[in-house]
């Protein structure tokens, strides 16, 4: 069989096994999900043994130790999969929700019930955990997902992925075994070769860094969700609380610096730059971190300056990027008209925040910012499914097509329209 | 200036724009539109001008009469337009809807809001009322749009662009001039040039045959919403009250068969077939709609085929044909399952519609359809804006992300989530 043979019978099986999940009932979906996290766990020592074979492997292609550690499975991790396969349980059903409901003057009912969306495609890095975690979302949301993990984890995705299809069959003999399937092979080519199957692939969501979503948007003949990166901002306006300004900025840079929502780009109106941008440098300083900024910030930064504290000139390239690090860029502006502007240029339409009591600066802010979270008086750390009580969440959203920002599973459905009529006619 | 350098400007024009028409009034939005409507009418000599000279060139490279007639504007045409437009005046504005609303047990506030999609790429074949129907629909939701009309009608469409612009600015200094585009250039290239624009421009929707969606979303690199084609299903269910059956199998073919939502093939549940399909042919060969039958059906139609019919046997290609012409396929199938796996796999998953007194029946059809629109007795030829009671329509979409099904002035939004707090950090 060629690859593309290959792929695309994966991509057949998918959409048939897919008709079939739409029509599971939530309890048959939950009754499967159970068992499934118990199997993740009674089946552990095969799983590990997966894994044990891919970390030898990866450690003797020369893989980082940073890689190998994202690779490993432990009892830990493992008992962390299947709470997180439990958690999706006992989340609602996102199918058969009815969106919308009307009635026509010709009597026909109308009705906008949400529906899987079909065959999803998600291509990650190589955490293997992902694999439970997109599996359970998938199906819980009644789609049928094909899985293309880091080349280094096939045999870790491919045990979890059997032990889970397994688990669920015993549950469940009606179940579908097709609606969660490894793609077998790490050719490149195969990724290409998927996401060209355009009349079994609804959607693909890759997930990873910025050159994987970009080659995977490159080659793509389905549609993508995208999460391009996220450089979020904080603008601390002239009439902030200097207080709540200090603790939401060292918030939004230091509680979790690698991740997506933390800030990148402190923005400080002229007229509080001085009383304000030295607070905020001795206490980033004190958490070591390194501090870009511009002319303006700079001469304010310089002179308290602590022992050790690291102060650069800001590029303007160092405002398009997303460091995931200690470093911090700081930008004096006029008035939040000019912040404004700045996040619409330099963001990736992610998260921002406003720090002001001026209830007419915040809302020309809210308005005018165009991204998928925009903040009052609150950190930009709080983008996330779990945070904006979705419960587990598949991804965050930097398109504006289909789901924007975080994305749990209502966000991995689509809809249909129901037509309930007795012989109504188009005249 | 070179072709990539132009339509470079003409993304970055639309994106600014976009900026400053997305913080434009309900009020300023319909003051702008009722003065665009006026233009049309009032400026109707100009515009009728330039289509002229488009009649001529195209009369010379020897298009056929009915794309001359597609392609030409009389008084008639332009107040139907100017019309057009003044009902998008008078629709509620899509922008700054309350989508959804939670208080986080942390206080953090969120709203979840309707916002324009932000640059939308408009491409279509050769009718130029397209022009001023598009222009209005993205103006109202606050959307920038750049519009590639047929080459064949690039004077009519900048004319009719270029006094909608003047009045609207004449109405509203701060009109954003370029929220309103038209690519100046007949260039083939122009397209693919257009559709590379992933940090200008968020959306492109085709309007046209099979051939120029599938054209654009080949070189698209932004997100593309289609509407393939429209091979939409009537099923006559053996529980179906056959008079009904008759009058809607005939409403969806014959009350206008050269549109999307007409139906290309009749499937009937053998049990009725014998009674059924006689009733339903002669009326059909009655309006000279040529039948194209599997074998089962086409013994029964056989016998009662009056003179002139025309009765042919369907090759499996005919099943997935959009005919928008007077020619149906026609067959028997054992049930509502074998109906079901018909439409999900020759089907476009446009529009389809089950006749039935049997609720089991008629509930397994809309769960298991999987199609933007499923009717219980009801014709399909309700698929559509107007009759869903959206106001105007952009399209109808065959995806499943984003829109789907009849697109209205909602279905032009995006959205986006605010945060209003008192100083909340994540923890």
């Amino acid at each position: 069989m060629t690859l593309t043979e290959q792929i695309t019978r994966l991509g057949r099986q998918a959409r048939e096994a897919s008709r079939a999940l739409a029509q599971l009932t939530t309890a048959q979906k939950s009754a499967c999900l159970l068992a499934m996290a118990d199997a993740i766990e009674s089946d552990r020592a095969p799983i590990e043994q997966a894994n044990h074979l891919d970390m030898e492997a990866a450690a003797e292609t020369g893989l980082s130790a940073a890689m190998l550690d994202r690779l490993k499975l432990d009892d830990k991790r493992i008992a962390d999969m299947a709470r997180g396969v439990r958690e999706v349980a006992a989340l609602p059903d996102p199918v058969g929700r009815i969106l919308d409901e009307r009635t026509r003057p010709n009597g026909l009912r109308l009705q906008k019930i949400s529906t899987p969306i079909g065959v999803v495609v998600i291509i990650y890095e190589s955490r293997p955990n992902v694999t439970a975690d997109a599996a359970s979302l998938c199906f819980k949301s009644g789609n049928a997902v094909i899985l293309r993990g880091g080349k280094e984890a096939l045999r870790s995705n491919q045990a979890i992925a059997h032990f889970m299809i397994a688990a669920a069959a015993r549950q469940l003999p009606a179940f579908p075994a097709h609606c969660i399937q490894i793609v077998p092979t790490t050719e490149r080519e195969a990724v290409r070769e998927l996401l060209s199957l355009t009349q079994y692939v609804d959607l693909c969501m890759p997930r990873g860094g910025e050159g994987l979503i970009r080659a995977v948007t490159e080659v793509s003949k389905v549609p993508v969700i995208k999460h391009f990166k996220g450089v979020c901002h904080v603008f601390v306006d002239a009439d902030a609380d200097l207080k709540m300004a200090e603790e939401i900025a060292f918030n939004a840079k230091c509680q979790r610096p690698a991740v997506c929502n933390a800030m990148e780009t402190l923005l400080v109106d002229r007229a509080v730059a001085p009383s304000f941008l030295p607070l905020i440098g001795r206490r980033l300083q004190a958490r070591r971190v390194e501090l870009r900024a511009d002319e303006a910030s700079r001469q304010i930064l310089q002179a308290g300056l602590a022992a050790g504290g690291v102060l650069k000139t800001a590029s303007e390239q160092d405002y398009f990027t997303e460091y995931n690090d200690c470093i911090l860029n700081v930008r004096v502006v006029d008035g939040v008209g000019q912040a404004i502007d700045h996040i619409n240029h330099y963001g990736s339409a992610h998260s921002d925040s406003i720090v002001t009591a001026n209830e007419t600066h915040a809302r020309e802010f809210l308005a005018r910012v165009d991204s998928a979270a925009v903040y009052w008086n609150a950190s930009t750390r709080f983008t996330d499914g779990a945070e904006f009580g979705m419960g587990a969440e598949i991804g965050i959203s930097t398109d504006k097509i289909g789901a924007r920002g975080p994305m749990g599973l209502e966000e991995l459905t689509s809809y249909k329209w129901l037509g309930f009529g007795n012989g109504q006619l188009r005249t």
